[in-house]
């Protein structure tokens, strides 16, 4: 175990290598040609349109020395901007995710300066450690639990200050779930107009052999919410279409690449490969080539567009209904439609950004039996991960790879290489691994048929928070994989299982101090420099980029990635709940990451991503839901380190806490959690009040016509097909009744044809 | 261990019994003077006012020897009554209960005969239990699962038998939740207008400084709900009212028991003393103080009457809102009104007998707190209720009884009063605790604050079921208290528990037979005879009825008892799931048990039960919940059951099947859940629709007038304070700015003026 010192110099170490990163940064970011790498936000908002212009700034280099010398001010400047503003610029998703880092600190400072000022002491003033003879033990382990003698009434504090922790995360979390819900409500409240304020997304339209999706649901919608129905959207199957789009796309972004090239060195016209992957094939000239393919794509695709928007069956059975006000949408969103709860499903529309266009269509049966095997799958994947990737690694060693590939023998036996091999191979494999996970779980949040950006987002979080629980916290706290764990935990007595962890947790605080510096403090450091995102842009802008239009599409501004960050970043809250009480050494290591990362998050949202939807902070419920579950981790292991204390006169004072947890937990569920599925109809009356008064004259058909068209038809030649509804006999008598059936009188109906 | 004549000669002697109690019903429902107790139904109906009468029929006896020639006839009789008929006759409540005991047929009669073809001669045809000298056994073992050998290839048998019971007995779930879905909501369609159908239940109407609460909730519903809302009721707190009320008319049953007396002999004025329940004080002539007394209580009644209707205090925040339109109200009970999900909360008003007066005014802290402490304190009565009837039963003892009352020393010494304390006291404290136990549970539901009779009933029957599972059916199979079975439970490993329990299943089938036949058959055979109405009903009618309006009041029709008899009868589900793989020889008596019941049930809800409310069946989620908790524990103990036979090669197959029971729950939930809480806006417009065209001029505002006032009011003298809507200022501004705001024209507002 590490000494104080040595966890000194590696704190040092861990700080060095995070300041070398910022470094860097602060030299890159100075460099124009850099510009739209790290400042991408503001081309996007149409703010900058070229490298900041000063007197002595070159095009590509920047060599002001008085730049340099200012080269901290990002980060006073990220924290200068108020949050109003922050939420203006940058969304309300962005600005409540800072908010859980400044969460961390508000929870953790105050933790952590009671508990160095009571709990240290505490421990510290004992032997217990030292008359052990046969354990080696270092500083650190002296300022733990461990320290304190079985049978001792000092535990009463250490139960104290778990209570008073307990309440005081309890208050923040309280405080911050009404801030952000009201922030939530008044944002939808602020908000301008937009499609979806309006919109219902209906799922699973039951098939009518007499009539059309749309029709159908006209004729529903009339009858069922006749005074406040407006208009409708079909939904077209066009995944096909998307994909020719997107094939279309990448070749010309080769075409660009060799005509730049001919551009360049006019001498020698480029030429291609025609076959697989232009590896091999008739040599041809690249440009006609790319032309001819582009072409040929491009008739395809009339015809396939042709083809949806003509074709019935391309007819998915989901629409997007519109209604007359807020009021209409909210009531249609929040109430069941039909007797069978499984079609006429309503749903808040998300904005149409946030759309995932092919999940639109999945049958309740269907839905039910994927989510099923999706369960399976997940807990496959958590506690079994570990078997395929022991087959590859028994694979990827040298006597595999020699039998497999046995003419590669002389190469592998030379020493270097063998040693690369034996040192590498195996590791590989497992990082392989964990860098593809998420985007194993986001499809597997896909096959769950989700239909939003924003709730895959969600759900894929969900899953990796268990991943990063079983795998990184209890597989580093408990020794051997988590197929291993799962064993002994159904074999094991379920009161032994928090004496088990719990007992290992102080032996653990330098390994999780290490973990905190190497993934927290440097990871972020490497997050702010975006080497990734650098090197793509160069690679672009050297070879794609000719205008200044390819310019603005090779910028990768990239997102704030919820369904990645959000789960690693709970491990924090984790660690430090589940230390506070145990070894408070820990803590301050943690609430430097918070305090970075805080810093480095708000200037990422303000300089750099670019939000790909605006959910209003729909993920709060989730972010708080999982701060309990790790504050219930942390009080149960506690109760089992504290029973091996042979402290049984203090540990029932215990039990008490992870109840409260649940509690606490129901109890917001039912004050605020609403207030992130639901649009109260106060609200909505308000609004539509305000709009009324203000916008007498408002035609929201037009406005509406084209908010939910799947993205490929967008800006393109998409023409809605004209039904000219009111000779349709049916609609017509339908309306006709619901008008007389609503005693509405003759003014009103003119209106209604006005509307429509 | 009984062996089969044994069982045999316990079934005989239990039909006996269950015989007399028949026959004792079958000869004194044929009494007249009986007529009420056993035909009550029909009184209420108002279809019978006196006894049958035949030719031969006297008042008091009936001496018709034909008649008793055909005492089986009630039998058939009560099952010739159609199903739409019996609806229409006893409510869908007592229809669909009964459908639950046809359930247990449905699932049960198939799994028996296959069992007895396939299971019984697998079991049968092997002799392991022969082989062990140290054991002793019976034909019933050899029938059982425990005469299969380790380590059989047979075992593959038990467990395909088990998958072909699970999914018999989803199909048969999956096809009752539908008819029984499809049945409510023919229901609710068919049924003719009722008040709860326009009406919402809002709760916890936030304070206003300036309005009442009545003001603010017109309002709130003028601006949220401008086109749909018709008028409300606010609710007094006329608790104290009711006690008043109840004791006046527990007076006038003295005050009529006196002057009876006093007819039948006139000779003795009757006196009474005055003080504590009569037992001492001064001494006075019975009519008088009574009639003295009741003229006080009057006179108190009517000033506690002036101050609730007077008193803006005595209204409590919270109130019944009608709307114009079933589908208004339905829209209002499905969605969110305010920004605080606390306030303002919507749902269905219940029916007006089914509304629970005392619990409208609950704030949601208080309400939250409430559910936390009555958890806790039911998982202290399911496992800890033993302990203070030990401690009841330590001093009921003869030493207890000699210390704390010495001077009965002489009297208990007595040799059979002795005997009679030792073998009887020790008893009687858990026998008393199990009968006031659904009392108990029934207060504990009405501290959670539930609002409705149904709600209620349906949350006691969810704590009786716990409690029913851990002590009758885990505590007969594992011994020791629910305690001591806590604390074993906690120190074993979570896949120990399954084979501890497993283990003991087949040895336990005689035991539980017999329970089937004790507590089944003969409970059942005594629930007809109506043993406790029979008593008070004679005695009411001999001391306290003078006119026909008194028999009437006398009559106690009872009814089903939701909260006690669906827990009990889920222990024959769970048995019979239980068992079926293991010792189908239990089978047959449960058959038995479930026919048995729905004839009785069947009669008892056609002649005698007046239910209090009718909920339309919306215990059904409950009791198909309850179904699958008992699968999942029937699979489970299967799984530990075949693991200690040392079956690896088969037992793995098993574990699908808890996991697909869950799925399948989850499925059905999604399926037809919905349809017992919400109300379709489909189904709503229909029946709208349907009411304008046949009723147009129907004024909806005068026939919910006093639809949801409290009981104590009705029939009385209340008088609605009167509030000049059309002249406050408040109202009249919102109303016109609504009506501009929704652009409806001049015909409608009208419309809306003529309405109101």
């Amino acid at each position: 175990m590490a000494s104080l010192q040595d966890i000194g110099v590696a704190a040092g170490i861990n700080s060095l290598s995070a300041l070398v990163f910022l470094l860097a940064y602060s030299i890159l970011r100075l460099q124009p040609i850099n510009d739209r790498i790290y400042f991408p936000k503001w081309y996007l908002k149409g703010i900058r349109a070229n490298p900041v212009s000063s007197g002595t700034v070159r095009k590509v280099v920047n060599l002001d020395p008085r730049m340099y010398l200012r080269f901290w001010n990002w980060m006073p400047a990220a924290l200068r901007m108020p949050e109003p503003e922050l939420i203006d610029h940058a969304g309300l998703d962005s600005a409540v995710y800072i908010r859980i880092y400044l969460l961390g600190l508000k929870i953790f400072v105050p933790i952590t300066a009671l508990a160095f000022v009571v709990l240290v002491p505490v421990n510290w003033t004992n032997d217990t450690l030292a008359k052990l003879k046969d354990v080696t033990f270092n500083d650190i382990d002296k300022l733990s639990i461990s320290n304190v003698p079985p049978r001792s009434s000092r535990f009463w504090v250490h139960i104290g200050m778990a209570y008073i922790f307990s309440f005081w995360t309890w208050y923040k979390l309280y405080k911050e779930y009404q801030i952000v819900a009201t922030m939530r409500l008044q944002f939808l409240a602020s908000e301008s107009r937009r499609p979806d304020q309006y919109t219902v997304l209906v799922k699973n339209v039951p098939v009518d052999p007499d009539e059309s999706v749309s029709e159908h649901v006209d004729h529903f919608f009339c009858v069922n919410h006749s005074d406040h129905y407006l208009t409708h959207q079909v939904v077209y199957n066009a995944n096909r279409l998307a994909t020719l789009v997107e094939n279309k796309k990448s070749l010309h972004n080769w075409l660009t690449y060799y005509q730049n090239k001919y551009e360049r060195n006019p001498s020698k016209k480029p030429a291609v490969k025609t076959g697989f992957w232009g590896l091999w094939g008739q040599r041809v000239d690249a440009i006609a080539y790319y032309t001819a393919e582009i072409d040929k794509l491009s008739e395809e695709e009339v015809a396939e567009r042709e083809k949806v928007i003509s074709d019935p069956k391309a007819v998915i059975p989901a629409a997007f209904v519109s209604f007359k006000s807020r009021w209409g949408a909210a009531v249609c969103a929040q109430t069941q439609q039909s007797r069978n709860p499984t079609t006429w499903l309503t749903e808040w529309a998300p904005e149409p950004r946030d759309v995932y266009w092919r999940n639109l269509a999945i049958p309740y049966v269907e839905l039910s039996v994927r989510r099923l095997l999706m369960a399976v799958a997940l807990f496959f994947l958590v506690f079994f991960f570990m078997l395929p990737i022991a087959i590859v690694q028994s694979f990827a060693n040298i006597e595999g790879i020699e039998k497999v590939l046995p003419f590669l023998k002389p190469v592998i036996e030379a020493n270097t290489i063998k040693s690369f091999i034996q040192g590498f191979l195996p590791g590989i494999a497992l990082k392989i691994f964990l860098i593809i996970l998420p985007t194993i779980l986001m499809i597997m949040s896909k096959i769950e048929g989700y239909t939003s950006l924003s709730s895959l987002e969600r759900m894929s979080a969900s899953k990796y928070h268990k991943f990063i629980l079983v795998n990184v916290f209890l597989g580093s706290i408990v020794t051997g994989t988590a197929l291993q764990q799962l064993h002994q935990f159904l074999h094991q007595a379920p009161a032994e299982i928090p004496k088990t962890i719990g007992v290992s947790i102080p032996m653990k605080a330098t390994f999780f101090i290490s973990y905190v510096m190497v993934d927290g403090w440097s990871g972020i450091a490497a997050e702010i420099l975006r080497l990734v995102p650098f090197v793509i842009f160069h690679l672009k802008n050297t070879f794609l980029v000719k205008t200044e239009k390819d310019r603005e599409e090779a910028m990768d501004p990239g997102s704030l990635a919820f369904s990645i960050t959000e789960p690693r970043l709970q491990l924090y809250f984790l660690l430090g709940l589940v230390y506070a009480p145990v070894s408070p050494i820990l803590l301050p290591f943690i609430i430097v990451f918070f305090a970075f990362a805080y810093v480095v998050f708000r200037h990422q949202i303000i300089n750099v991503y670019d939000q790909k939807y605006e959910s209003g902070a729909s993920f709060w419920p989730d972010v708080h839901r999982r701060i309990l579950i790790g504050q219930v981790i942390s009080q149960l292991l506690l109760l089992g380190l504290l029973s091996t204390k042979e402290a049984a006169r203090t540990t029932p004072f215990l039990i008490a806490l992870p109840l409260l947890t649940i509690w606490f937990h129901l109890f917001c569920k039912g004050r605020f959690e609403s207030a992130f599925l639901k649009l109260p109809l106060q609200d909505a009356v308000i609004k539509d009040t305000l709009e009324r008064a203000t916008e007498p004259d408002l035609n929201l058909q037009v406005y509406l016509e084209d908010a939910y068209i799947h993205p490929v038809f967008k800006g393109g030649d998409y023409q809605r097909p004209v039904i000219d509804e009111e000779s349709d006999p049916i609609i017509v008598a339908t309306k006709r009744n619901s008008r007389m059936g609503s005693k509405n009188g003759s003014s009103q109906s003119s209106q209604k044809l006005f509307l429509r």
